[in-house]
């Protein structure tokens, strides 16, 4: 860890600020916006530009981005190349997680085959399940390991983060295992929650929530159109 | 529309209330909770007791459930049944809404193979792509269409949904077409911002958001060990 905690202070990242849970959302959203305006070449701009591209303030923006040491320059902004690497760093992009997929069912599967652990900075660095047909077939390039030996694995592999893609009444049970074994997070898509743990971080993701949201938003335009 | 109209009134629920954006992330978890008690066969709650299991405050969950007109009884607290049916009206479970799945590829797949439509009233009709080894195939009984004759099927079949897990690139042209054929809402995984239109909902989702947080959970146990 020495090395990403001299990066932490070079970039002048406070250690271990406590983050209220409205900036910890944002801070994704952040990184986000700057690749966006990094792939589009922009590398300056004002906290009022990137405000209304983000649909937030312009104080709200200089709040965040102080809040964790960083800093726009006067009549200059922010310099997008350096704060999207000071808020890469502050999420961890640069740290080289671990991760294993825990269930190679179709989202499994497709979670095996998209970019989504590579793109932040993470290794994705085997997959498990239970059926014998699966155990040993590999995912782009990715190993499908016997649920039986992710203790054994998890002796030999350092793994950072547990990503849950199996049945809901198994998630529960999975969970004190992965703790057990010295997981230090779990993404968790089986919509059973788990509850925080000692020494594990848990996010627990429930895909049909947004959908719910969206069709209350559809139920609101009708009542709309009614008036 | 009529029939939800009236089962609207019936259920005491106020005509198109302003609801916040926080009230409105909150539904949807009642719903869920809700759906546990039922199966766990409790049919009554008191505020407090359902405030402790969803981490919120009494004041906060009597406040959120009076404003869509779901009250309780003194000294009896919630009818679990009949709020988990109030709270279904609201969010739309009863409206028979239908989705269409846009791009086949692994997420596309996953969410036409699993239950997630059909456990909140939603009816999957069909899906698109535009592969040519695709076309003509089903995926758990819905058939998988040619995407250029979306705007024929739409006029033939009524579409609520459009879940868009085609390539980024297409995300923003398709949202396009699918506003012109009047879809009502739109599901977007494509990792692009699809802005509010003006007669569609848009509910962006950016799965990578949540595993960053996990990823800065991780860092600040990291930090907080090291004190």
């Amino acid at each position: 860890m020495s090395n990403s905690t001299y990066d932490k202070n070079e970039m002048g990242v406070q250690n271990n600020p406590v983050v209220s849970r409205q900036v910890k959302t944002r801070l994704p959203r952040y990184y986000r916006y700057l690749k966006e305006l990094l792939d589009a070449g922009i590398y300056r701009i004002s906290s009022g530009k990137l405000a209304k591209m983000m649909a937030l303030t312009a104080s709200q923006i200089r709040q965040d981005l102080n809040y964790f040491g960083c800093f726009g320059q006067q009549g200059y902004g922010y310099n997008v190349k350096y704060l999207f690497a000071q808020i890469s760093e502050i999420l961890g992009v640069n740290d080289k997680l671990t991760a294993v997929i825990i269930g190679v069912g179709n989202l499994g599967r497709a979670m095996a085959q998209s970019n989504i652990f590579l793109s932040r900075g993470i290794n994705l660095i085997a997959l498990f399940d239970k059926s014998e047909e699966l155990i040993g077939k590999e995912i782009s390039g990715k190993c499908i390991y016997d649920i039986e030996n992710l203790e054994a694995f998890m002796k030999d592999h350092h793994v950072d983060v547990a990503v849950l893609t199996l049945t809901s009444s198994q998630a529960q049970p999975m969970a004190k295992r992965l703790e057990s074994a010295g997981v230090r997070g779990i993404w968790n898509f089986t919509n059973v929650e788990i509850p925080k743990m000692k020494s594990v971080s848990v996010m627990n993701v429930y895909m049909g929530d947004s959908l719910m949201q969206l069709c209350f938003d559809i139920r609101q335009q009708t009542s709309d159109e009614n008036e």
